[in-house]
């Protein structure tokens, strides 16, 4: 069941020198002790860098512009959106700033709260809006102190609306974006990489078209490292645009923001708010479908593919930025015809990579945490390194506390009628929930008829790779060895591999099969018979609530279950099985029983008992086949299990 | 020519804990950021803890006495014995401390000298004898500082044999060896192991043999760890005294000493200087063939044998500790015939492991060095850790200079008149030097009917492994392309796979495969368009002496090609070509040249000019297959380069 949580990655690029090189410590200033091996540069890269490179090497990209939602339910599907979207490979998305709905707080809601979840959980490289008009110079050096605390590294500038009709400028205040440019510039030096907005038919407000050209070339002059454009409706306009840009000496990137025409009202408040005027031919085509949205949407998406490759066309622009209005189906109908979603996204890593700048150059997880890396990500925050102390270094930060099943971003998508549904309104026995793991598994309906999509444990359908292991997996679970997370042996695949690859292209993956299951203590009772015989091949480490641990694993040292070999690289070693760090999990899987399912139900509720009994009795299991080159033995070891207790 | 120096080292333990750990930092005082994954618990035991494991797990163990050897020439001799007696598997080696040989100095000859070169640079346990009469205590703690210095953690204390016939007691200075351990313990608490000598007839100068075992009892009371006997001629005598340790309380390993009778002389100087009594039965057969050695030797060994087999048999031994008298033939055989001589010794690491306490946790080592171990080990002595800032980091230590031909232990143990026959009286040509490389790689004679056995770059034969790649490399030096490293790939073979084999049991190794050569500039045109074909698949490194460098490796980064898959630990990797020390190694092969074989001729000389002429204009290649599942491309990138050239 490990969670593939699909990432941007884009593939690793050589560099190649030649000559004079004469001293060892040359080149030295990228190294140090601990250093991880580089898979991707663009993990270490900033947005601007990133840019560059894709500019260089022709790798055409997309980015994702949306806005904060407006309750906290609406926040948990925007991060599964951003999950979802995050996999066609963005090389950003951007997250605009709502004055009115206190951004900078600490709300699930709120600008600065989203964009952190989106760099810290999901992984994406994110730009935080900020306006400036109506704030003190505090207030906005406070907001940038929190987002770069937060480990954002990108601002897009802008002035915002005023608040008010008679505004007027302030005298040594914040009255145009350059303002704020400036700003942080001068409060931040180069620590932000920061955007800026590009009219391309002119600011509304603007004297005229020419004076803002001038505008946009002082805001790039103040510090801005690139232009994102407000939409438009013809290619030529944005081209045209970016050609009198560089007329006046503007050489920074420049990208064009597209919005696909998604229904009638919203081009229309779109419009009105905008100030921008849509075309004639446009609207002869809208109007007399204004109130059939699947054909405005059709038609949105014809007009901005057609629009998107005339400019990709025109050789003069590399990246397309899209106002998504936090809906799905559009953009990703564009960016499919248009080619450049990635369908199958090579993952530098088997797991999801941090956008944090701190986090980006972690290397090595547990296994434990693989259906459940946003809670990983939360309960290590605070370290300093990655692993901290090797997991176990008693002076270090320990794993931070379990209170993040109320996190929304870590809060199941599905509500308590949807779960009772799906893990059984009344439960009637231990065999009840042995039912529920197996559904789940085989995603065959239960007896109610509801098919079983997520668990306490896995907040999603089971992953491609859990498929290859269906079979075994349904059989076991029937008879109550219930699975939470599990992968096969790899003996060197490709590290191109749709299903188990990962990495840069030219290499190998590898990995030990890894079972993970709770169970009665009269199955691991057998169980520990049955190992006996295995002593050598295979690790085991048994755990009950209480902390009653029973191992073979030498020293308590991590053992390394995925593994990646590729050219002119360091060993690769993302995944292992660590001792220490199972004992942190322990608790979480365990309080998950009881957090996530006891609680549907009534106190002393016979279903509230079953899972309580369970939760306190049963073990939790997790076995590592050293053999991997041999066929996998876990199930072996199961089966023996299951013939000593008949 | 990867130069298999074998290695002592045991099968890894694997602990089980069961019950009760219910906290994530209860194991971590051995974890830290960088710790190395421990593959053998002996690399990180003191003795003491060594000899307790080996007696729990009931297998028998030898240690080896050697002598501080008179001359320079004599010590480059015994160094060679160290490695080779080494491969045996010895617990440890010790080595006696001469007063009148300037003892704790820095002369090649010294007996602290000696046994730093042992533990440092043949990675063997050693032990320091050490003798106190006659000496102050600023002198002893001088010697015992030095000693932790050069990274000895074991004594023998002893008293030593008085200066002077009139020797009298000091008020508070060393009378016996009792007062040196009590010196050491105070001085240097718990920091060495302490051996001290056992008399199994009592001490020749003792009141008597009770008294005598009242003093050895106070040794031990003192602070002793073990034990070492004075030699015997009867298992009885020995297994009288030890239960006679037993019955006073002496609870600590008492180890017996063996001497292999090796001749008629030394055994009556050795029976006259330690004051024993020869049995009856050993003079009769002796006398009588006094003047033939073999027959003595053969005696010898039938006896030392027969009486380890009594001790071995007794159940109260251990470990036996052998007097070789700086001689290999009869101890060896005397191993071997006990079946306690490892024919075969597990490898801990592809390389011999330091057994320097700072030293024992490295792990990595750049491939250059693999037949020039001793001088990698010279020159990265002052390092605070091992890789030093992963070699790169330009404010560490740099790699040592280039002095070492000078140093004893890195001599060649061959004479310049034989080196002359070697490597040709006269060259005519660069044609000769290609002549020398193949006679090398093939053990054919050379024109003249020299075997050439040794090379600047490799002082030992051919190692089994690269046996195996022995046909290719004569076809590629016969045309100039002369090869000074290179090691097959392996995708994954038994860790105990008896030539390429490494580390513990139940795992799996595995290796890119590696060509490293010297070449002209003609050739190295025409290999880098060949490259350019392989480019993804192969990493090269190619500089010339004045360190121009040509390569294709990402970002300088190290790239592993040596690695073991273990049960239950994290990847080892413990070879490596990386890109920052093959610079620091261009260096030293370069100059081996000509200090090992240019200057083998007169100066001016045309044999001079030949190597002179290579040294200035060759290029040093380094070449690595990355896709070590398939077959090795190297010899097909050497093939297409020759077929360019034609």
């Amino acid at each position: 069941m490990v969670n593939e949580t699909q990432h941007t990655c884009s593939a690793s690029s050589s560099s190649k020198s030649d000559g004079g090189s004469s001293s060892g410590s040359e080149s030295s200033k990228d190294s140090s002790r601990c250093s991880t091996p580089v898979l991707d540069a663009d993990r270490h890269e900033r947005l601007r860098e990133k840019m560059r490179r894709r500019q260089d090497s022709g790798d055409k990209w997309f980015s994702l512009e949306f806005f904060p939602p407006r309750t906290a339910n609406a926040a948990v599907n925007l991060i599964s959106r951003f999950d979802r979207m995050g996999a066609g490979g963005p090389l950003f998305i951007d997250v605009t700033w709502h004055p009115a709905g206190d951004p900078g707080s600490d709300k699930e809601t709120s600008s600065m709260i989203i964009a952190n979840t989106a760099v810290n959980y999901c992984g994406l490289e994110t730009i935080l809006h900020m306006t400036c008009c109506n704030q003190t110079k505090d207030e906005i050096t406070g907001h940038l102190q929190k987002a770069k605390r937060l480990g954002l590294k990108n601002i897009m500038a802008l002035r915002g609306d005023p608040v008010g009709e008679e505004w007027e400028e302030e005298v040594d205040g914040f009255n145009y974006a350059v303002d704020l440019v400036k700003h942080i510039r001068n409060e931040f030096d180069d620590y932000f990489d920061i955007c800026v907005a590009g009219y391309p038919k002119g600011h509304p407000e603007a004297e005229s078209y020419e004076a803002d050209l001038r505008h946009l070339k002082e805001k790039v002059f103040a510090g801005a490292d690139f232009i994102i454009t407000q939409l438009f409706f013809r290619s030529e306009t944005f081209l045209k645009f970016m050609k009198d840009c560089q007329a006046i000496g503007i050489t920074c990137p420049i990208i064009p923001g597209i919005f696909p025409i998604q229904g009638y009202h919203s081009l229309r408040q779109l419009v009105k708010l905008s100030k921008l005027e849509v075309p004639q031919e446009i609207k002869d085509v809208i109007e007399p479908i204004k109130d059939n949205d699947a054909a405005i949407r059709n038609y949105g998406v014809e007009l901005a593919v057609s629009m998107c490759r005339e400019l990709l066309d025109s050789g003069m622009v590399h990246g397309l930025h899209f106002y998504t209005l936090n809906r799905e189906v559009a953009t990703t109908e564009v960016l499919k015809r248009l080619g450049i979603w990635k369908e199958d996204p090579r993952r530098p890593l088997p797991w999801a990579v941090s956008a944090h700048p701190k986090r980006r150059v972690e290397d090595v997880r547990p296994i434990f945490w693989a259906s459940r890396p946003k809670s990983y990500i939360y309960r290590t925050q605070e370290w300093d390194d990655f692993p901290n102390g090797r997991w176990g270094n008693s002076s270090s930060p320990a794993f931070g506390e379990l209170k993040d099943y109320y996190l929304f971003y870590l809060k199941s998508k599905s509500p308590r009628e949807e779960l009772l549904k799906m893990w059984g309104e009344e439960l009637t026995g231990e065999e009840s929930v042995f039912e529920v793991f197996t559904c789940y598994i085989t995603g065959e309906p239960n007896k109610n008829g509801h098919k079983v999509t997520c668990m306490p444990w896995n907040d999603d359908p089971l992953a491609t790779e859990t498929n290859l292991l269906k079979e075994q997996l349904e059989k076991v679970n029937r008879r109550g060895i219930l699975t939470i997370n599990s992968q096969p042996n790899i003996n060197g695949k490709p590290s191109t591999d749709p299903i188990v690859g990962w990495g840069p292209s030219g290499g190998y993956v590898f990995q030990k099969a890894y079972l993970e299951f709770f169970t009665s203590s009269e199955i691991v009772t057998a169980l520990l018979k049955v190992l006996k015989k295995y002593e050598l091949r295979v690790n085991y480490h048994i755990v009950n609530v209480k902390g009653q641990n029973i191992t073979n694993a030498p020293d308590l040292q991590p053992n390394a279950v995925t593994w990646g070999i590729f050219p002119g690289r360091e060993i690769i070693q993302p995944t292992v099985v660590d001792p220490v760090s199972f004992l942190s999990w322990k608790d979480e899987a365990f309080a998950l029983w009881i957090e996530q399912w006891a609680k549907l139900y009534e106190e002393e509720s016979p279903s509230r008992m079953i899972i309580q009994y369970i939760h306190d009795n049963y073990y939790l299991v997790n076995l590592v086949d050293n053999d991997f080159p041999l066929e996998n033995c876990l199930w072996q070891v199961v089966d023996d299990t299951f013939e000593l207790l008949n």
